[in-house]
C-alpha cells in the first residue's frame, strides 16, 4: 500500500515475516534498550556509548560511518555551542545499500540524555534500567534509548529474515540533540535522502511540528563583602529576584500569541529558569549571580527575535532598580539556537507511516505538536522531509523517566513495515 | 608599667632593644606575610601553610605541638560542622616557656581564608600578595596572614636579642575559624593562660565584642520536568523567592533590636545570604533550590533562640503558597553554631596593651564590637580573657582585599612591649 488508508489491503509476505521476527525476539529488543540505558551519555560522555552503537551496526552487516563533528560546525546558523569540544564524541553513520530503484529513508536517534540530578527525587536507580511491571525505569529509557535501540534492530532482523530493500536505508545516531542539535545538524549535511523519520518517544503520534528553543544565561553583578558589613556590599541574589519575576511575566505573555499547529495545546511556550547560581560562602555577600535558561518559540519566529524579547525583558525590569539600571544584567546565549520547524501530514512518507500505524493499531495515527524542540528541525531545513514517531511512557527529563515496554514491539512493527513499503523489497 | 594610661614613664631597655630589632627587620615581616598570602589556605587546603608555621616555630626555637583535631569536637556546645574531616589539616601551637613568676599569655591567629571568588572582581592576583603604594593585594594580606606573620616573629625577635620572659608565650595557629571556630575551640581546651590575644585585622582598635553567628542552608523542594512541559512541573527557584524576600525582612527586624556594646553601629545585625543553588540544566524544571546563609546576633543571644526564628520566619512565607504549605521548606545548620561574647575594657591586660597603644600612637585604643564572629569568644567561654587587635587594610572577604603595610610595624611593637610587660621580663 501507498499514501491509501485503508485497513483492506494483503501484506507483503517479507513484511509479515520480519513482524513475526520482531514479535519472536522481544526480549533481545528490550536488553538493547538496558544495555543503552547503562551507558551514563550524559553530554561530553557519549563516546563509549556511541561505539557499542557503531559496533553493533558493524555487526549487522552495514556500512558504519564513525567521525568527530568539526569545530566550524559551530558557526553555521542554527547551530549551537554547548561548551564541550567535539572531539572523541563523535556521530555514527550505518548504511544499508539497496538494491536500486526505491526510495531512500534516514532513520534518526540520539544517544545523549540529560542529566538525572537531583537523585533524591529517584525511586529507582536512573541508570539501572529496572523493570516493574512492564515499565522500565531509568534515564533514557524513554527518551530515547528506544527509540535507538529500534533503530539498530531494523536492519538486524531484515538481515536475519533475508529481505533486502531497493533504496538505501541510513541509520544515525548522533550526540548533543539535548542542548545544541549540532550532531543532527552535520547529520543533515553529511547524507541526503527522500525522507527522515527521528524515532523519538511520541507515544504512537507524529510529530509535524515543534517549537524553536534558546538557551540563555542571564548574570546579574553585585558587589561582594564580608557579611559583617553587608550593607557594604550589594547582594547578586537579591537583585536577581526582579529579572526572575520579569523572566515569569514574559512566559505569561508570550502564551498570549498563537499558532496554528499549536492551537488547543495549554501552555505551549515555556520560558523555564532552569539553574540558578550564585556565591560561594555564606558569610559573604555574592558578588554575582546566574540564570540559565530555556525560552521556546512557534516556528517562523527567529533566534534574533526572541532575543529581542528577552533582552527587552531584562531591560525593562532593571529599570525598577538603580544598581540594576548602572549595572545592566547580561545576557548570554549558547546551546540551543535554532528555530521550530513543522513537516506536512500530506507528505507521501508521513502518509504510508499513517497507513501502516493504521492498519496495525486499528486506529488514526494522531499529529502531534512538540512544545520541546527535537532533531527534525535540520532535516526539514536540509529539505528532507521528517517527523518523529516512537513508543511511549512518561517522565522524560524528570525522576523515573520511565518506557512503556508494550509499546516498543507495536512501534517497531509500524516502522518496519514502513520502511519496507518506502523503500520498495526486492523479490526473492 | 602596668595598667596605667601615662605616657610619662621609663621604658624597659629590653622593650626597647626589641623595638630596634622590629623596626630594623621591617622586610623580613613583610616577606613573611607574603610567604603566608602564597599558600592558597581555603577551608580543606590548610595543611601547607600549618607545615610551615610549625617550621617557622621550630626554627625560632619553641617547643612545637602539632595534631589533628578530633572528630568528636563537633559534638560540642558552640562547635561547628564544616563538612570537611579534621585529618590532616592540624592545629599548630608553639610553646616559649618562660623562666616563672610572670603571667602568661596565648596569642592566636587563623591561617584559613575565605574563597576570592569571583576572580573576575579582582584588580590584582588574589594569591600574589603584590605591592601596590604600601598597600599588600591579596586574600588574606588582611584576614589575616598579617596578624599569623606577627604572631610567629614574636618569639623570633625575642630569641634574636636576648630577651627572655617570665610567664609562658603559646603561639597558637588554627584552622576553620572563617567557618566554624573549631580550630580555636579545640585551642581552647588544650591550653590554658592569664590573657589571650588574637592579632585579627582591627586596624589598631581593640575587638571588646562581637556577635554570634550561625550558618543555615534553605531547601526549597520543586518538582523536576521537562521544559517543553514546565506546567506539570513546580519551579523550585520560583518557589524561593518568597522564602528570599521573608529573609530580607527579618534582617529588617532583626536590626530593631539593640545591645549595649552595639549602639551607634549601623545596621549591626546582618542576615546574609551568601548562596543560591539550584536546577543543573536550562531545559529541566529546577526540582530543589537551595540557599546557604548567615545570620548574626548579640551577645547573650543562643544559637536556639536564633534559630527559632529562621524557622518561624521561614514557617511564615511559606504560608503564603500552597506549595510550600504542602512542602514546607527545610532549614539545616552547618558551619558557625555559637554565640558572641564580650571581654571587658577593665580586663588588666586590656588596659595594659591599651596603655602601649596611647604610648606609641599618641591616642587612646579605640573600643570596637564585631559585627562579625572570630575566635575571641572561646577563650572568653573558658575563662581565658580575650579580644582582638592588629594591623588595618580593608576588604577582608571582598576583592581586592589589601594590608596597609604601613600600619603592621607600629601594631607589631605595641603587641610586642604588651607582651613581654604582660609575662614579665628576665632581667640580664
Amino acid at each position: 500500500m501507498t499514501g491509501t488508508n485503508t485497513t483492506d489491503f494483503d501484506v507483503h509476505p517479507a513484511i509479515d515475516r520480519l513482524w513475526r521476527e520482531i514479535e519472536n525476539r522481544e526480549d533481545e529488543l528490550n536488553q538493547l534498550i538496558a544495555n543503552l540505558v547503562w551507558y551514563q551519555s550524559v553530554l561530553g560522555s557519549e563516546a563509549d556509548v556511541q561505539h557499542f552503537v557503531a559496533g553493533h551496526l558493524q555487526l549487522s552487516g552495514l556500512e558504519t560511518d564513525v567521525w568527530d563533528i568539526e569545530e566550524s560546525l559551530k558557526e553555521l546558523p542554527e547551530s549551537g555551542d554547548s561548551g564541550v569540544p567535539f572531539e572523541g564524541r563523535p556521530n555514527v553513520a550505518g548504511i544499508q545499500r539497496g538494491a536500486g530503484g526505491g526510495r531512500s529513508l534516514i532513520v534518526n536517534g540520539h544517544v545523549d540524555v540529560v542529566s538525572p540530578e537531583p537523585l533524591d527525587n529517584w525511586t529507582y536507580d536512573p541508570w539501572a534500567a529496572e523493570v516493574v511491571e512492564n515499565r522500565m525505569y531509568g534515564r533514557g529509557a524513554l527518551d530515547m534509548k528506544a527509540g535507538v535501540a529500534i533503530n539498530l534492530m531494523l536492519p538486524r532482523w531484515l538481515r536475519d529474515v533475508g529481505i533486502q530493500t531497493r533504496g538505501d536505508i541510513v541509520i544515525q545516531s548522533v550526540i548533543e540533540e539535548e542542548c545544541t542539535g549540532n550532531g543532527a545538524l552535520d547529520m543533515s549535511r553529511r547524507y541526503q535522502a527522500d525522507a527522515a523519520i527521528i524515532t523519538e518517544p511520541t507515544g504512537g503520534s507524529f510529530t509535524q511540528a515543534h517549537v524553536g528553543v534558546m538557551w540563555f544565561k542571564i548574570r546579574v553583578k553585585g558587589r561582594s563583602a564580608h557579611a559583617a558589613v553587608a550593607p557594604t556590599g550589594v547582594n547578586a541574589i537579591s537583585k536577581m529576584v526582579p529579572i526572575i519575576r520579569a523572566l515569569e511575566d514574559l512566559d505569561r505573555e508570550l502564551n498570549e500569541g498563537s499558532h496554528p499547529s499549536f492551537e488547543g495545546i495549554d501552555h505551549p511556550i515555556n520560558l523555564n529558569i532552569g539553574v540558578m547560581s550564585s556565591g560561594d560562602w555564606p558569610s559573604t555577600v555574592p558578588g554575582m549571580a546566574e540564570l540559565d535558561c530555556r525560552v521556546s518559540f512557534y516556528p517562523g519566529k527567529t533566534v534574533e527575535e526572541m532575543r529581542s524579547e528577552i533582552e527587552q525583558a531584562v531591560r525593562h525590569a532593571s529599570q525598577t532598580d538603580n544598581w540594576l539600571q548602572e549595572n545592566p544584567p547580561e545576557v548570554v546565549y549558547h546551546g540551543f539556537q535554532s528555530g521550530g520547524s513543522t513537516v506536512s501530514m500530506d507528505e507521501p512518507h508521513v502518509q504510508l507511516l499513517g497507513s501502516w500505524h493504521q492498519y496495525l493499531n486499528g486506529s488514526a495515527m494522531a499529529p502531534r505538536s512538540g512544545t520541546g524542540t527535537n532533531d527534525m528541525r535540520y532535516f526539514n531545513f536540509a529539505g528532507i522531509p521528517c517527523g518523529c514517531y516512537g513508543p511511549g511512557g512518561a517522565g522524560p527529563h524528570a525522576a523515573d523517566e520511565y518506557l512503556d515496554l508494550s509499546t516498543v514491539v507495536p512501534t517497531a512493527k509500524v516502522l518496519a513495515a514502513f520502511m519496507l513499503d518506502w523503500c520498495g523489497i526486492v523479490d526473492e
